[in-house]
């Protein structure tokens, strides 16, 4: 029983922006640590080209195993048509295929203009969708939605009508990330709101980052307009290298925390969470781990959403 | 010009939770830097016996000297009548009484059971409320309204009744403190309203510290719910040494960068707040300063409310 979906994308956000190539067994421990802990989704890594990103080169082989854990929807990222042949190779439940909101960004991060990548989209919704019999759900996730470190605000006409491209083109679902951390709760609310009036349910994730500490905050407001999955990850890693000073993702501990605070059923076991930060930990030394939840322990008398 | 008004705790909540004792003049210097920043509310310190508290025994001084810049409101701390009489003597603007919601932590923090010190409130209010011209503005500072680390569940009804029964022994207004950093958004906005039903604007004011990592979130929802002034504490220092695990009070300037994300005016200037806390790193070497806009600076483009 669940009314909120949070998905872990630590071992693809995560461990793609570390400066270690993590061993593949280490990935699936985690994996599997977070499956057990009862996460419904998992995005296990990105089928981009190992050259550019050393840290994903295992995807296949990641994904293939995680689609054994019981119950679990393997998420995978892509950036273009090859990748989702890949992943749909491979198996995965989920698609998601990164678009960038701001043209500056789009660039530095996908090589491509946003128009580029819009046609890469249709080919992308066309080849999934063109499957027969069961395919993965396909998501289209719109990069700086709520501004962009490189070219600062973006305009939100352009997220709509992005957001009512990709719907006409047949994604599933929009999500909306904010990549450099800037959203504010009001703008979160605007923004929802204005995407919703345009493709309705399909607008239902929201991807934060907590750079300027407003990442509850804009979960909050997220699930008071109707979004029903949230990214996060584990201790909060990870981050985008096209936008400068942007930490990481929202910790999915305090998420979790958050979420059943508000008497919204996670399906997750917060303490189970906390002791997997034990194999990132043992396998990143170096890496700060992020987390209210893990550092300040669970609150006298609280209780989980019944 | 101003729509909220971030009131800061710093010198009282952080400096008196710190090992250290921090210098009178370099209270003063970080109380004028405060001041500087255009932060209209300052509280500068407690009138606690120096005895149990030696980190406050200058309180008088630092009093009278922050009544001397212009335009400030000077707040302090006061547990008792002898503590609002000394505020008074030396002309404090604001004073707030502090009682706990929990009667664990009334007994642990202030020796008192609730109704004893629902007894010292009426005296406190009697003694400042038949001062004769001029008098301070009278607040109550209710502890441990969203829970308690030592008794767990604080029930709203308790809340409420303090509330009313401070309001009518005259107190101008009944400030809600999350002294264990308890709250979460859903709580804070039916707290709020369950007081504001009964003493209607006297309720204005909220003191949220961030242990759970939710303090943007609870200000986020404060502020819908009306309340016009926040407590802060510049790096987040602070806490409450009968709450264990709790740490400090939410983050003046990660405040200000929200409020006026939300279209709010503070008249806090951000960078001169953001250079304040080198006189904190400075007279307190080992404390560890928090705050997401210090450390992550401004967004690409971000603006100040209009």
């Amino acid at each position: 029983m669940r009314d909120v979906t949070v998905s872990e994308v630590g071992p693809r956000d995560g461990l793609q922006m570390v400066k270690a190539v993590v061993p593949t067994a280490t990935k699936i421990r985690l994996i599997e640590a977070l499956h057990a802990a009862g996460l419904p989704e998992i995005e296990v890594g990105s089928f981009v080209p190992p050259k550019l990103v050393p840290q994903m080169a295992d995807t296949e082989e990641v994904t293939r195993h995680a689609t054994t854990l019981p119950g679990l929807h393997v998420a995978v990222l892509v950036p273009n048509l090859r990748g989702a042949e890949a992943a749909v190779a491979a198996g995965a439940h989920k698609i998601t295929l990164t678009l960038s909101a701001s043209e500056a960004h789009s660039r530095a991060n996908l090589r491509r203009t946003r128009e580029e990548q819009m046609q890469v989209a249709r080919e992308v919704a066309a080849h999934v969708t063109a499957r027969q019999g069961r395919r993965p759900m396909l998501e289209a996730g719109l990069s700086t939605a709520f501004g962009c470190s490189i070219q600062g605000e973006v305009p939100e006409r352009d997220v709509v009508d992005m957001a009512a491209a990709l719907a006409a083109a047949g994604f599933d679902s929009v999500g909306l990330s904010d990549t450099s951390g800037y959203a504010n709760p009001a703008q979160v609310r605007r923004l929802v709101r204005a995407v919703k009036a345009e493709i309705g349910e399909k607008c239902d994730s929201l991807h934060l980052h907590d750079t300027m500490g407003l990442g509850m905050a804009n979960v909050t407001v997220g699930v008071e307009e109707g979004i029903r999955i949230f990214d996060a990850a584990l201790a909060g890693l990870g981050g985008c290298p096209f936008a400068p000073n942007a930490s990481g993702n929202i910790v999915t501990e305090d998420l979790v925390f958050l979420l059943e605070s508000l008497g919204l059923r996670t399906g997750v076991d917060l303490e189970a969470l906390v002791a997997a930060r034990r194999i990132l930990q043992e396998a990143l030394p170096g890496e700060p781990l992020h987390g209210n939840y893990a550092r300040a322990g669970r609150p006298t008398g609280w209780k989980t959403a019944a």
